[in-house]
């Protein structure tokens, strides 16, 4: 794990949370992307190395929505860059961390991406992320 | 705001999350540190150019004892690492946001530190530090 990719912050109203984030960051969103295979749609904002990833529910059963009707708006995951997703994942699964996605599937942000199991990492959705050069 | 300077997470037992978050990282804790004006204790791992803290309450109205008796452990906080905090918070308050320090404390790491409030970063408490140089 190379750094904090992104934070990733379920908000209700994406173009509110713009107009908040982009008051905070004094600069607006370089990229907003719907993700509908995760019922999501999202907006990126840049912060020097990191970004900050709002993200909205676009159906009543996205994992956002779920998020939401539970623990209110608010940091949803972090997700740290890796070099090599594949290798990673076998070193957490044999380091007894539960991987959610054994096998990478495509997030935002030209990424793939799998989850770790929050229970093993106190209550944290760490997401690993790498990059899909192409 | 130049970058994330650190997560916050909040937990119940450093000893057990320093081991869980050692095999996470592949590295131990850089340094531990008590900060009793907070009632916490916090220790750091360093991920490239950012950092994960973890922090255990000392005390039962510590903001962390209470963070974790109503949502559970998890994230509890983003920082941003700022040039200038004085100028920062000036900022940020003629932008609408609620700052709960207008005057900074010295926090955890070395810092000078104030938080938003929640209410008005969509669930998100956002702290803005600035490495004090001695």
């Amino acid at each position: 794990m190379r750094k904090i990719e992104h934070i990733g912050i379920a908000v209700k109203d994406l173009e509110v949370s713009n107009v908040i984030f982009e008051k905070l960051f004094g600069a607006p969103a370089y990229k907003q992307e719907e993700v509908a295979s995760e019922g999501v749609k999202t907006s990126f904002f840049r912060n020097g190395p990191n970004k900050i990833e709002l993200l909205e529910a676009t159906t009543p059963d996205s994992p956002i929505a779920k998020f939401i009707e539970k623990k209110g708006e608010g940091i949803h995951h972090i997700a740290f860059d890796v070099e090599d997703i594949v290798s990673e994942i076998a070193r957490l699964k044999s380091e007894g961390f539960t991987v959610l996605n054994e096998t990478p599937k495509r997030g935002a942000d030209n990424k793939l991406v799998a989850f770790l199991h929050p229970k093993g990492t106190n209550g944290v959705l760490v997401e690993l992320c790498q990059e899909i050069l192409e």
